[in-house]
């Protein structure tokens, strides 16, 4: 478990009109007025998990050591679903028991999480809830004043996993889905270089063929600049995924495809 | 009057593609590199100041004593409105004076306000006013510094407020409106649980009927996640507010009401 | 050269849904927790260099000395253009060698470009360039850590700058262009009070005729208050230049022009 520092990063679906991103850094700042906090998005498809999984999954380890990330997409608000404080050996999560941190439990080593139970910890507030405000924006502005992780909750050892989808073989192609579209248009998907490779020791063609929405890209290029505004392209991108755009233009909408959609190497 | 804290909000109209809240806090940095800047929203509907004001009331007070809030919503600028600086018992506000701040002047004791008039805290610049830039940034910054509040005009014993409508009974009903419409769609009123104890206490219904946009809607729920996508539901909301909303839609759009709107407990 | 101080912008066109933006204050902060980072605007016109260039050249010089401004609109990215570092007598500036410091280079004293060439100073990752992330980022971050210019790269003698229309007599008409066009539609032009009075040096008219878009404007306002929301109106602007404004509307859409557009004074 890491030492925290007074940094927190907020990610949500809350949008940029309303008051309630304020509100929430006013009782961080209220708490904690030397609590730094960098906004990850407050633009997730309201009420869409895996979109904010997704986005907390490609940018939460650029951030140092202790960083708090609170993440708030929170359709269940009100029921009965845990909220959560997770830590693991190098940054601390807080947020709903809704699946947001799938990818944590995947990719961190040292992971422990704890039902955020304690009502000392809690804003009072009227009406319904606001958990963002009055539940994980306390939590993570005293962790940054140092309280101690054990005194939020007790540890829990079960909690929500999205499904995860990973790329494999059916039949002689590589089967990968769409798992992230960004704001270009840009097509995501789940496979790697690892799995280029695969597919390349049977084929024993340099790149793959890219099956996607109806069409085949018979290649890979190595920067946006040489993809073509006629038809859509592929490169493995800056996180290392297999990602399929159009030059100035949409490849959603060009191949009319949706998070989820199948892609296929062979 | 509170210490400052060089801990400054804004809220402006300018939206977020431009070189304006940029050279808001360029002005403001540039005076006091040690200001911590929190944007509470640039994206109030242009030039409607009651939008700003509600938008104000409904975060101002999570955040800690000795915060500056600086509101620029200014429909005015270039004319004769004052320039004003407002002092509470807990806070700061810097804006122009056309009713931004009339839930502040209800809401906040030990309520001071001063004209802005000292040019040493000016920015010069040629051509058409750009207050929030050359006027209110520069003033918050210097109180950041330790100016003192009376060096930077004079109290002025009137000042612009917005007509605010409170509920009240209209033969059997109470009768409120819609205060704000938020990005969501959702209708926040200006009746609370005491409305509702209200009318309770002559229906002895638990619940009251609620009246808006033709249609009825016979109880109050708890969350969010309750709702309807078929119609309208009500609760009361994180501020303590009757809100009316549609599960998975905009409720403002279902009713085709605007703010102003009536709504009525029966 | 001035001292840095810990205080970086960023001005980008990779909006602000997805991971991008997150990801280069990741890196920041990673390098630097102490670094403070301003946002400029996420919202240049996606791979608009001039668009860009115009916002930085607006906004800049409001921040203190030893401010890094790093911009990141780069359609060339991936390909052989140069990152840059240059130095003036009061800011640096981290981006492509695109044109997007043409003003700064017209304007600033004092300016050396580099290449930004040292590879100690960059992030390793895989697959397509996001040089943002993995070059400007740390770039900026390093520098506030006070590693010496010299260290990144070299000094480089030439380097791209876009073209820059200036005002110019044509017959009788002094005849500039569109420069920027800001969210409300208001057009701003390339012309000055200088340019004004020029035109009044001869016309002995105290304001100029303005032409644009086939309407003609007889005279200049002092603020929006005074617009009209029947015809185009003219103003000398925050910034010093002749803007074409519509009360409560869009001037560029009513008038159907676009940046570059020929605006006349006579």
């Amino acid at each position: 478990m890491p030492v925290t520092i007074p940094l927190i990063t907020l990610l949500t679906d809350f949008g940029d009109r309303d008051y309630f991103v304020a509100s929430v850094k006013g009782v961080i700042l209220n708490i904690n007025p030397q609590a730094h906090i960098v906004d990850l998005s407050h633009h997730v498809t309201p009420h869409d998990v895996a979109d904010a999984a997704y986005l907390l999954k490609s940018c939460y380890r650029y951030f140092p050591d202790g960083t708090i990330h609170v993440a708030v997409v929170d359709p269940g608000v009100g029921t009965t679903r845990r909220p959560l404080l997770v830590s693991s050996s190098r940054y601390f999560f807080i947020g709903p028991d809704n699946g947001l941190f799938t990818h944590i439990y995947q990719e961190e080593t040292g992971v422990e999480v704890r039902h955020l139970e304690n009502r000392q910890y809690r804003l009072d507030s009227e009406g319904a809830t606001f958990d963002g405000r009055d539940l994980f924006a306390p939590a993570a502005a005293w962790l940054t004043k140092g309280q101690p992780i054990g005194s939020f909750g007790r540890l829990v050892p079960n909690y929500e996993r999205l499904p995860i989808s990973e790329p494999s073989w059916d039949k002689h192609v590589m089967a990968g889905e769409i798992a992230y579209i960004d704001r270009f248009g840009n097509l995501i998907s789940n496979l790697t270089a690892y799995h280029i490779r695969e597919v390349r020791g049977i084929t024993k063609r340099a790149d793959p063929y890219i099956r996607i929405g109806g069409v085949t890209i018979d290649c890979l290029v190595h920067s946006y600049g040489e993809g073509s505004a006629d038809a859509p392209q592929a490169l493995i991108n800056s996180n290392g995924y297999v990602e399929v755009f159009l030059k100035e233009g949409r490849a959603a909408d060009r191949l009319n495809v949706a998070r989820g959609a199948r892609i296929e190497l062979s």
